[in-house]
């Protein structure tokens, strides 16, 4: 047998999704017979709209074709019909399909950052964009943020002391994943004049906009006012359709040369799935639209609710409450989180059961943060999510003695 | 208004589709009225099988969620045993479901080849290749093969002066897109012992590795002794499923760390879509496999020697027959072929009808070379194709005039 080559260095070295990294041991655990409880994905449970569904089943696809690599162009209509129900007034042609908000991610950071340059975001941030940066040899900075301040955004100075003459942009996840923090007008608006001054662009991932509870309302980064070729959005359906393994997401942009760019990106892998965007156009034009989103809405709501007030009552455990998304970082009473989380997997067992949590290092840029802290996805139903936390209540407790 | 923030060098030079930039004259026939047969692009026309659209129709989705970032375990199952078929003996560990060809094509570049290293192509080459080195910051160094000796590769002496310190790889398209040629088993032992001797990756892209006729069968480079682990296959059911629009490929490759590295980033994807792996699995274990696939190949066949015969009676046509895939280069009595294909959109018309080809040039990294020629795919069925011969030739008479 030949000796065997070398993989690139940037393969080799490429992170590990920190959220999915314990699979094999969450796997064992099934395989074992115990049932285990997901809060560390944002994998909802909530059934897809059926007529996002039936307008697949009904299509009646002969030839399952490649669409236009920007995307049908109906369904780009019915998409513009939904930012314009949201406030946001766009036009179709600033509008692209994706594969997932994923691709939309990939292409902001290609189109918008050159090699070798940096992006600001604040941290905890959504583990993804790491390799969205590494694969586009984009350094990452991160803009502290902090638990006992809700994670607001720093002042003015602050950040702008990060700012380098390699800055080329700065990243808003709104509402926050992991954080579910909804950022208010005043720190859009400081965020809105640093881009300006500073010659960067704002890229804006949008996926949870809908999940904004009590009277929060996320302000839409291309809604701002004087940095209009500046603001990208990356946008999805996965969360708000329950949509996940559609892979449809959007990117937009007022800005033509981003867009061009993108599109002649997606040129280079032909077309986004074109099943997803069949129904996606199905349920936007269907007398489910809005409601079922709303009602969705309501139900996560509701299991936020519950969930904090079960969490609540767990000694030790510090955590603020969530505008938006659906989730939270949780500081837990141990030294090491992931030790705890690989220990919950491995040895902890009440009645059969145990829960997975994403380890909350892995959420951080900055060394040693986020280590005493966990993430957890209320995407299971209440009764669930009272078991949850009632099973990191007796696994706290057992670990610690 | 703001200033137009720039984006960045790497995205405003990014090169467009040869093959899709000239869709804006084609939109415009259209909505004149005028029908365009498209043989500019690889989207058949032949439906795609029942069982793969009924495997998603029949799923019982509840919730369309992610899928594991490396595909379904249970479809990588049925994916082994399609490659066993085929007589490629692969276990489902050295598979991994990818968002089509594509993403196995970005995945391989990325994993194989350092930033700033080379690859080497066989010229000419599907033009997609560029976008991918383009992303990844590879540099393509094509190999040149000749029309008239019906695209074969040069002897050893001849590739081997191309290499350097910087080449990493070396890339077979086989059958090969654009020409059709499929490659012989010594120039498969040639490319080999290169790979070998050099310490290369050799990337390999199958997608139509039905698509061989008469009595070729192309060599899959995963089976080639001794290059166990520097084989990187690219493949995707788009083709021989008729699946284009499902965005379902493979990456395929004995060597761990290639595959590790490429889960690693598929993890930072999330997932690829769920309901083509749905549809493949069914029908990949119903009894219209494979007969579904050898009738599609035979109809191409016949497709292939209907069009062959028409275009042989067109006088001043040069091109060689292809032994596979559903593309051929031919080369046009015309100075510069783009200028004919775009005055075949903007001014010819017969009977209200025009066809669309996809200019040479753009398969050639060469400056200058494949100026003469077009890109044919055999997509239509036979009817339309003999239509496709007929409009080229009076084309060409009236170009000339």
């Amino acid at each position: 047998m030949d000796r065997k080559p070398k993989i690139s260095t940037r393969a080799s070295s490429f992170p590990e999704s920190p959220i999915r990294k314990l699979n094999p041991l969450a796997d064992r655990a099934k395989n074992e017979g115990t049932k285990v409880y997901h809060v560390n994905i944002g994998q909802p449970d909530i059934p897809t709209p059926k007529e996002f569904l039936d307008g697949i089943k009904e299509a009646g696809i002969e030839v399952l074709s490649y669409s236009p690599s920007k995307g049908i162009r109906k369904v780009l209509e019915s998409l513009a019909g939904y930012y314009s129900d949201q406030g946001i007034n766009i036009n179709p042609e600033e509008i692209m399909i994706t594969t997932g908000g994923s691709e939309a991610g990939l292409f902001a950071f290609y189109t918008a950052l050159e090699q070798g340059s940096e992006i600001l975001i604040p941290e905890p941030f959504y583990t993804n964009y790491r390799g969205f940066a590494r694969m586009t040899g984009v350094n990452i900075k991160p803009i502290s943020t902090e638990r006992v301040n809700n994670f607001a955004l720093p002042d003015t100075g602050e950040i702008e002391n990060l700012i380098t003459e390699e800055t080329g942009a700065l990243l808003l996840t709104n509402p926050s994943n992991p954080t579910g923090r909804v950022y208010s007008e005043r720190e859009i608006n400081t965020v809105k004049n640093l881009v300006r001054e500073n010659d960067l662009f704002l890229i804006s991932d949008e996926v949870y906009r809908e999940f904004a509870y009590r009277d929060t309302r996320p302000v839409s980064a291309i809604n701002l006012e004087g940095i209009e070729n500046r603001a990208i959005m990356i946008d999805s359906i996965s969360k708000r359709l329950s949509g996940c393994g559609a892979r449809i997401g959007t990117l937009v942009s007022r800005n033509e040369k981003i867009m061009n760019a993108a599109l002649r990106l997606g040129q280079a892998r032909l077309s986004p799935p074109t099943m997803g965007q069949l129904g996606l156009a199905r349920f936007l034009n269907s007398s489910s639209y809005p409601s079922a989103i709303e009602e969705m809405i309501n139900r996560y709501e509701k299991r936020r609710d519950t969930f904090l007030e079960e969490l609540d009552g767990i000694e030790g455990l510090r955590f603020g409450k969530p505008d938006g998304a659906f989730y939270l970082m949780v500081s837990l009473p141990v030294e090491n989180a992931e030790t705890f989380v690989r220990w919950m997997l491995t040895d902890f067992r009440a009645r059969g059961e145990t829960v997975m949590m994403a380890p909350g290092e892995g959420f951080y840029d900055t060394p040693g943060k986020g280590k005493d802290e966990v993430r957890l996805s209320y995407v299971l139903n209440r009764e669930n999510l009272e078991r949850v936390a009632e099973l990191i209540e007796k696994g706290l407790t057992q670990y610690r003695e």
